[in-house]
């Protein structure tokens, strides 16, 4: 029993990481850290780190070998592990397809859609199940409301029409071709209601949005505090500063508003919340976050909490990729469909709302996850 | 229906505080920032802010009212409430009383034992019940292992013979005048096996130890935090300056002992972590705290979180007192005896260790607090 | 011997501040904390604080105490400051004169820049000289390059044109006035060429701009650390927030352009540094900034350093608003005229630039103050 | 013209990041940052990275390139730079020799100076000058009052006598074998008036003590900065967090206890300054230090400045041994004798005294430099 992991973006940093902390958990180079799903209690339909198999698409052809060295000297990727799996990074290469990009395409949307699943069906085809995963970058926001199907198909085939993002193409790709998919962006992705509409008629499950790594992260155990202890939070701020690809999509203020609004359901509503992300390139994969919050206490006293988060983005993002893509292949396997709300706890922006205290998160997808065939021992 | 609120260390910042507040919110003058049992659904058990009423046990003679305005300086105490409750604050001050002082008692500590029990009682007589709160400077660890209450009695009635300290003389008293005993520190109290077995016997709840203020209440959430992402937490280094009462009683390196002791539990079992109290007498009633932690990551990747939390001492832990009274009367009114374990929220070092998740500890208040009558109007 | 203190925005939190800080001071209730040049030894040239006397213009009409009353709430005058100055806080309130505000004024500029310099005369009258300084908010960023004086007085003669700035035509009307002028904001204030030549012909000494109270001070010093040990700095991100009028008006991008710019002078050419100016209304005159610096050492090492400045606006500027009004009085009573360089230890965008090494700026403003009638004994 | 840089301690990180970064500078592998020498104007007098041979002598046995290997894997030597440097490497090791360790050394403390010597003279036969730097662990403070040579040397002759600390013993032979000497820790080194006074007598410079490298390097502009500011600082806490050998070996009270008071002397006298150095074996080659300062401003306001320093001690520490060993080089080839109060800019603990203000001393050296033989084109 194999599952194959399609990610879109499949040659950027996170990709990479994902790409060669795999190859290096199956050869046991590493100790799965980072990875939630180690610590559950899965059972047998959850495949295991050994079931695996990447493969993706691009729109940019730097190799996959290229990026891996750039991620050693940043600090990513251990030279030790790189230097073991090369020879499989090159497997991989052999597995990459070129994605959808609008600028360069040259046929209409329904032709692009239609591409991208064919590659679907042809790397689905050595595997039980694939899961698809969009670790691209992040896309300005887009009003996406079509509802139907078959409207949307008509639209989609007009020449030179650009109705959908290209988060959303590759979505839709991935529900014709029967695959599941999580997106680990704040991009419109499958969130388009005639796509989700069809993924649940075709017993897809889905999840996402926006994978939780850093700041939000902190945000979801501390906003519950001051709650908990009845403190009254009056302002918090905060400031990312990261390098690397993301920085550099982020530093556009429309994709940087996705990325924004994903980020402040975490906190009290009306908190008075400035938030910034700065794109500082010599940063290179690090990034680094700091937050003050500013609280009143008993008597009226005013009491601040700040901390700062530094860490490498594709390091705390790639174990999560993992660990979705092995519970959307149970859920699938376990004949889950629609939206997976219990996957709360990956997510800044989660489908469903099981509200953001990661704590009910964790305790739900430990529910979840032991309720897909009763659990079985961990791995 | 009136609760008594026996505070041992009575005049000191916490418990000045304490009363300053309680007035203030038995006047509407403040909301009831902080106070936690605001925000629960607790039952007609529980008596309210109207129903308690002050008293205490302290070895100095400072007068309330001169502490207070040393609070209003140091910024807890607004100004306009210290002007408003200052004729109800002499109303305290007439029901303080001298407490005992094993340096200066010229007794046996049996003697101070029926001493302190008497004033229990005198103070007793005018309410419903009398939960005593010990709020004093933190005592060096003291053994005290005695387990037969015969045995105990004896040692105690030897002249000039120091058994016990002087947290568990006060706790002693408490139970035989039939008070409720809460631990806000570290220190001793009620934790000798004859006095909690006396307890058990004579139907009293007590709760402890060590009031959750701060850097812990932040580690509670964030320790849990890391595991729950399985990400390794390497190091967890803290520093705390305080000034303040405390700060000086912590500058004793035997009664810091007691607080970083309490202290530790929170964090993972293993971890390298570093932690100091400094007494910095020019920080006043400010406290500030900062803990640094190296964690590693997906693929051995060194990341790290640091946080700074500055508050006011006192108005951080004087609602959960508050909040203790509360909940430990409305449990002896519902007839529950000996640990409340279902108090852990509250503490460093919880009686019975429901474990250190904030979270969890919420949950196990929340359950009991609408258990004890079926729960009812929040107040 | 008496020098008027004439502040533009008189009613605000700066001006307030430092209306109440140099009653304080005359009556001895405080100690000169903050103030430079109560350590530099200063000749009789250079009035005292006896000899200073408050005065101002400004758009609004809040009354003197109640602004102070909010300063007390907010933690920036001690109470006992305020009931002890409270009378002569009303004298200083009949010294006050409406400002020009260019939406309500109903003639032209040139009318506005004679009625400002009218209040001027006859408050001057009573003293030997006015040095003029501009606490007012900060505006957006003007090109004024008006070089030739009588082309300008043409401009300004026509009706319901807008040809200066608010703060320019009060610096217009202090040159007029035959006044020294202080610009504490990065406004564009004096610094319009036809003004700057007609001060230099009038023998008046003028100093700016924008004072320098948190960051921008910390940055002065460590910028030309990381130079002295040949660290090369990657990048500087910062992040500011602030409450209070400051923080309303710098909400404003274009506002916050001229105060942005004027930041960015200390930091090495080319440094990536992202910097945010956030109103945060909830934290009051507290203001907070945070700076992040990612640098090389050697071997390429990266390493970094941040740091969290906490402080009162008003209290952080006030002190040197009273400096530069001693400063720039002696200043004029020595002969000085044109611009004073050797100020440029006080601002953010120094007037002629001696660099921006806060140690070298306090080495050329000693120097200067001492060549001033050759020094004296300190106040 | 070469010069030796004998290393005390030469198989630690700090002497090995030493080692491998001149061999890299001297292949044109990195560029000079972090060495302050390579900005300065230096005349001919001083040798270039080119002239400079290291050697050292070390108790431990420990190859070089396992050391070396260590410093990539902690991130402080590039994998590059080790892989182009390693055939160069195997050189240094073979003028290694065994160091003194009082522990197992047979012969009397006068044997080992003459052995100590001997090494000296041999390895300085092929160069025309040495300089000694001690880069050895921190020892306990040891007081070492000998005043005359004669007296101290049959102090070391008596069998089993442990007169001086291996540091001094050090000191003792480089003045015996003609060479400068350099401490760059806060050991007693050459700090013995009988040492000091022979160095004098045979034209020898020295240098020290404790190289600044980071907390102390950012206080020693921090703590100027509020003076020149009138600003009153209140507290100032320190927490330091480090592994690798200088954690392991401060771990040690009597050690800290050197270091402690080498850190003190840059903070205004009486400050409450409680400061930390904390052993945390997971940091590796990392160091973190914390400072919270509380400082007072006009009208009394409390505020606050914190900063936290993020490096690698041995990349920090070893380009500042390089510029020493190039400027103390050119002193003893210029002919200055005793102390250099003149570099005290790389110093905790200044020899001679030239205040802390980093830029006070970076302008002493600078026109130090200069004034030996006029100075020259740069390096």
């Amino acid at each position: 029993m194999t599952t194959g992991v399609w990610l879109i973006g499949a040659r950027g940093s996170l990709a990479t990481t994902v790409v060669c902390g795999l190859l290096a958990l199956r050869r046991g180079l590493v100790a799965p850290t980072g990875c939630v799903s180690a610590e559950l209690a899965l059972g047998d339909v959850f495949p295991d780190w050994d079931d695996l198999v990447p493969g993706g698409h691009d729109v940019v052809s730097t190799p996959l070998e290229k990026r891996a060295e750039q991620l050693v000297e940043d600090g990513v990727v251990p030279a030790r592990v790189f230097a073991a799996i090369r020879p499989e990074l090159a497997e991989v290469e052999r597995a990459l397809r070129p994605g959808y990009d609008p600028l360069t395409w040259p046929g209409t949307q329904a032709d692009a859609v239609a591409r991208l699943a064919a590659d679907l069906a042809e790397f689905g085809a050595g595997h039980d199940r694939v899961v698809v995963v969009n670790v691209s970058s992040t896309e300005a926001p887009a009003a996406a409301e079509h509802a139907d199907l078959e409207e949307l198909d008509r639209a989609l085939s007009v020449p030179e029409a650009r109705v959908l993002p290209p988060s959303s193409i590759a979505a839709y790709a991935a529900v014709r071709a029967g695959c599941a998919y999580v997106d680990f962006t704040p991009s419109t992705g499958i969130r388009v209601p005639a796509l989700t509409a069809l993924a649940g008629r075709r017993g897809l499950p889905y999840a996402g949005s926006d994978g939780k790594t850093g700041q939000t992260l902190v945000r979801s155990v501390l906003a519950p505090m001051f709650e908990a202890r009845a403190l009254r939070v009056r302002s918090w701020a905060g400031t990312n500063l990261l390098g690397g690809g993301d920085g550099a999509s982020l530093a556009s203020p429309d994709r940087a508003a996705a990325k924004l609004a994903s980020k402040a359901g975490v906190l009290p509503p009306g908190t008075e919340a400035p938030l910034h992300i700065d794109n500082v390139p010599s940063l290179g994969e690090r990034k680094i976050a700091w937050d003050h919050v500013a609280f009143e206490g008993f008597l009226g006293a005013r009491m601040s909490l700040q901390f700062t988060w530094e860490g490498y983005d594709s390091a705390l993002a790639a174990p999560l990729v993992l660990d979705l893509a092995r519970l959307v292949a149970g859920a699938h396997a376990a004949g889950a469909a629609g939206p997976l709300t219990e996957l709360g706890f990956f997510f800044k922006d989660p489908l469903g709302g099981t509200g953001h205290n990661l704590f009910a998160q964790a305790r739900a997808l430990a529910e979840w996850a032991e309720s897909l065939e009763g659990g079985g021992a961990g791995c």
